[in-house]
Formats: C-alpha cells, structure tokens, sequence
C-alpha cells in the first residue's frame, strides 16, 4: 500500500506533458537559447554495429532540454549539477536524448521502443522514422517491436499522425505486468490526475494492433535471440531487453536510468520520471552489476548517441563507455 | 646528441610504410577479419559542435588497423592489452582512427591538418575531402591550413593524387621547428634509412604551395583566435592548435597520445611514433594536466570520432569524455 501511494505520488508529481505528448518545439529551452545561431545540420542520426552475426542499428529519436530542478527527486540541485559538471555536461538544464535500437537478426528484424512519434513541423524529437529511411530500411519490413514500457517516448512512435499503424507488418511484443497495470481500469481510476492522459494514450498506440500485440512474462522470448527480462520500478513492468547471438549479449537498459551521467554515476539518485524511487534503484544496481560483470554491451534509449557501448563499476556507480566509432561496421 | 640518437632510434622503429603511405586495402588486418561479413555503412563522418562563435566540423579521416605488438614501446604487450581491455577495446589489434577538425571563424575557415590523403579505391582512410563534400564545405573555400607535424598522416592531404594542391587558395601555416627539421639536408643524411622517405614526402606535400607556406614560432597566431604551442617531442617540432573565441577554447592536441585509451590513460607509456618518447610523455602531462585544469575542450587526430569533447583527469592518467551527440549543432 506505501508503495502504491508512493508511486502514485510520483506519477503525479511527472507532470504529464513532458512524459506524454510533444512540447511546442523549443518551449522548454532555457531562455538563454532564445538569441541562439541558426542551427547547423549533423549527418542522419543512425549507427551501426554487429553483435555476433546481428547487426545493430541505434536510431536517434532527437533529443529534448528541460528543466534541471526537480529532476532528481532526493538530491539537491547543486549535487545534481555537480554531478553533471563531473561529465562536463551543461548544468543550466537537462538535455533528455532518445535512441531506440533496430536488430537483424537475419530472420528477424525487431524494433526494441518506437520513440516519440509523429510530432508538429520543428518538433527536435519524432526522428526515429526518418533515420530508419536513411539507414535504408522500410518500416514495413519491421517484423517485431519490442515495448520496455508505456511511456510516451517509447510506445508514441508505434502510430502515425494519423492514428493508424507505423509498422504495418509487425507483431507487437509487450511485458505482461505493463499491460496490465495500464490497461487496468482501476489503476486508472485511482491514478492522480495528471496521469490519467497516459491510460487514454497507452490505449490509442496499440488499438491499431488489435489482435497483433502479445505479452511477455518475465524471461519469455520475443523472438530467438531476443528476451524480456523484469527490471520494475521506473514503471509497475518496466523491462530490459537482452539481446544474445552465441556468446555475444547485448542488454538494451531502457529507462533503468535516464542519462547515465546522472543515475548510473549515481544509483542513489532518484529520477522524477520513476514511478517508484527505491524498485527503480535496486533495479538499476543489479542490472547494472550484471552488464558490467559480463562486460556485455549496453544500449540506454535516453544514453547519448550513439547511446550503445559498454559499462564500467567505478566506485558506487557506473559509467557509459561508448562503442568506438567507425566508417563501416 | 644522447636525445637525438635516441630519436633516430624511435625514428627507425616507426616502419615508415605505416606512416608515410597508404598499406593496400585490409593488408594489416588481423587474419580474424578475414572471413568478416560485408561492411556496413555509417552516415558521413563530419560532426559539427559550436565554441562560441566559431563552428567546429570534425572531418574523419577513417580508421586503420594495426598490429599491437610493438605500439607500446616500454611497457609489456600484457600491460597494453589490460590498459585496452579497461576501455572495452579489442585485444588482438589496434584501430588508429584519424579526424582533422575545421574551425569556422566567420571571417576564416581554417582546416587543422589534412588527413592521409588520396588514396587507392578501397582504402579504409583518406575520407576528409568526402566528409568535407558530405559537411556542404568546398576544398576551395579553405582559406588556411595550419599543420601540427609532418608525419604523412597529418600533411598527406595537401595533395590530390597527382601532386596538385588539394586547397588551391589556403595559405599553409606549419611549426617553425618542424619546418627546420624535415628540410634539413644534414638531419636527413644522418637519419636512418627506413626515415629517409618522410625526407622526400615532406618535400612534395608542400611543394604546390611554394610561396604560400607561413613558418609560425610557439604562441604565434595563425588566423585571429587560432594560435600554435610548441609540444615538442612526437616529432621535433609537433605543435598543438589553440581555438579561442571570447572564454572558450579548445586545444587541438594532434599527436600529443595516439588513441587516449592508451597513452593519455597512461601517459607513461611510449608510443612507437614517438621520436622522443620521453619528452612526448613530459608533453603529454604537461598539456593535458591544462587542458583537464581549465576544463577547456580538446580534439585529438587519433581520438575515438567525433574526436572532440573534455579531458578529465583520473589517477596518474587522463579520461577523454566525448561532446554530447546532439541532431544539430
């Protein structure tokens, strides 16, 4: 019951917008962009790796400034700054990034999160569909996708603007202990509300895959090769997902932590967007523990891009290692 | 003389053909890589970041893989593969990656060494005139190019494959020092054998230019806000690149470590490239330990593409911490 009230209290204190649908582009800057240059192109925003005989390509959904206070709920903002500072990033507000991983598995091809969505001309997010065009890939070919959990950045992409399916040929894949909890009308009822929109929304992203979504228990295979695993806390299912072809593993963390600047150099941190604070820590140390034990690759949908590589114990904490770089994979 | 023949004794050690020329195509990849599945492209390789009013483009160069036995020259092939091993790089080779940065002044455009330059079909390197087209950038709209030494890597990209000026209308600005020693007749006579060609390669990369290269002492500036500082030990007279616009600056430190996994992890180790290998270690530290000290950017040739972002320090050792990723800069 603690921690049912406790994970209500922070759902509420999410303040939906950010989490559920798109801000008017730039609208959370802070104002010290407002006299900005015009901005400058970077090159499409995918990469590419192999992971045994997979390939791995990482799509970058764009990226989102907002606000540094409240971010992380147990610290004060002059720790959470300082932390920042330690990896060099700007302490005046938060850059969220979001990356979603796309695996050939040769047989396969499985999107693990969708990213935003479809969003208003402008939108810095909503990039995933046109980085899979430039990596040359149809949506239509997407077999598989694979949801960690049913928040908006993660499933808004599964529907186009217009409500219909964006991977017309896919099976949907989901953890079953998320679509319970969201598809529950009293959970919905008893949600603070602020939350509410997030019930209505997880809704309308599957409702054009009726008949095409499947839940996944804890362990069960999406596919050979690909596999949920629990990993609760950020919301009442959150799951990673593990990715292996012969002795090669890859755990694609999700939202285990947000940046890792933030809650892998510190565990301890509670972020705001974690429905509850104490699972989504002890959450975060044993998957951590895990990846850095088996030194086994690790993708973070909000890692910086090209936001896979590895992870390294360092003191209390962990730190993202990109993967090196290079002109062809 | 004790340094000098020391020197000549690193010199001799490099095995010119890795640095001075293109190896055919794959020729040093491990056998491993052999039976390796069709290479996967990335989008182009520039990467473009802001420091103050100046636009940074990372221009790659591509990537070329090594033998590890040797690299190190004072350390056992153990030791190097544990210190590769703690940044989750492979054991069994070394990729040298290649990145010339262009700084864009408003009033200059400057581009901080060449890269390797024209090259066979199927080379893995000699991309920046690919990735300059790629960044929108005309060779012919170079107005400078500031060299920090003379190793074929760094000036081979002054030519185009038939010895013509690749930046028909830059001004060449090279180190003063370096200058004196790749032209001296004497240094070249004593110079082992297998050094000799990097004599003559000098010679030709500059010589479309004649009357447009500029000799520049330590601390002299290039182009308003671009100035060279003398770090010496790489090659006699390798410079690093100062960039400042208003308080923000970065330090372009060419060769002053290989890839940072290894000698800016552990500054004392001595690179085979290295023609005093102890006065590049006391450069190294002294260089790093300024640029960790004032927090100010670096970009380094042989750095992990995008090959721009902080220097933290660690221990005895330096941590490169790259720029956030970002859609647009």
């Amino acid at each position: 019951m603690e921690r049912r009230r406790l994970m209500m209290g922070a759902a509420a204190a999410l303040a939906a917008p950010a989490l559920l649908r798109a801000a008017p582009a730039g609208a959370q800057a802070p104002a010290s962009q407002a006299q900005a240059p015009a901005p400058l192109a970077q090159p499409p925003g995918f990469f590419r790796t192999r992971l045994g005989g997979f390939t791995i390509t990482q799509l970058h959904d764009g990226s989102r400034t907002v606000p540094l206070q409240g971010f992380v709920r147990n610290a004060p903002i002059e720790e959470v700054q300082r932390t920042l500072a330690e990896s060099f990033l700007p302490t005046d507000a938060l850059r969220i990034t979001f990356t979603a991983p796309l695996v050939e598995t040769g047989r396969h091809l499985v999107l693990l999160d969708t990213g935003n969505g479809a969003q208003p001309a402008g939108s810095p997010v909503g990039r995933v569909a046109e980085n899979l065009r430039a990596a040359g890939l149809d949506p239509a070919r997407i077999t598989h996708v694979v949801i960690s959990h049913f928040h908006g950045d993660h499933i808004n992409g599964l529907t186009l603007a217009d409500g219909t399916a964006a991977y017309p040929n896919a099976e949907i894949l989901v953890p079953e202990a998320e679509w319970r909890f969201w598809t529950d009308e009293a959970a919905a009822s008893r949600a603070p509300e602020a939350m509410r929109p997030a019930f209505a929304n997880a809704a309308a992203r599957f409702r054009p895959y009726q008949g095409r979504v499947r839940q996944l228990g804890d362990g069960a295979e999406a596919v050979p090769g690909i596999r949920l695993s629990s990993a609760f806390g950020h919301t009442p299912g959150h799951s990673v997902i593990h990715v292996a072809d012969g002795a090669e593993q890859l755990m694609y963390v999700a939202d285990v932590t947000n940046r890792p600047e933030l809650a892998a150099r510190r565990p301890d941190f509670h972020i705001m967007f974690d429905m509850d604070g104490a699972a989504a820590e002890a959450t975060r140390r044993r998957v951590f523990d895990r990846i850095a034990a088996e030194r086994m690759r690790v993708a973070g949908f909000h890692f910086p891009f090209p936001a896979i590589g590895h992870m390294a114990k360092e003191g209390d904490g962990y730190r993202f290692v990109p993967t090196d770089w290079a002109a062809s994979a």
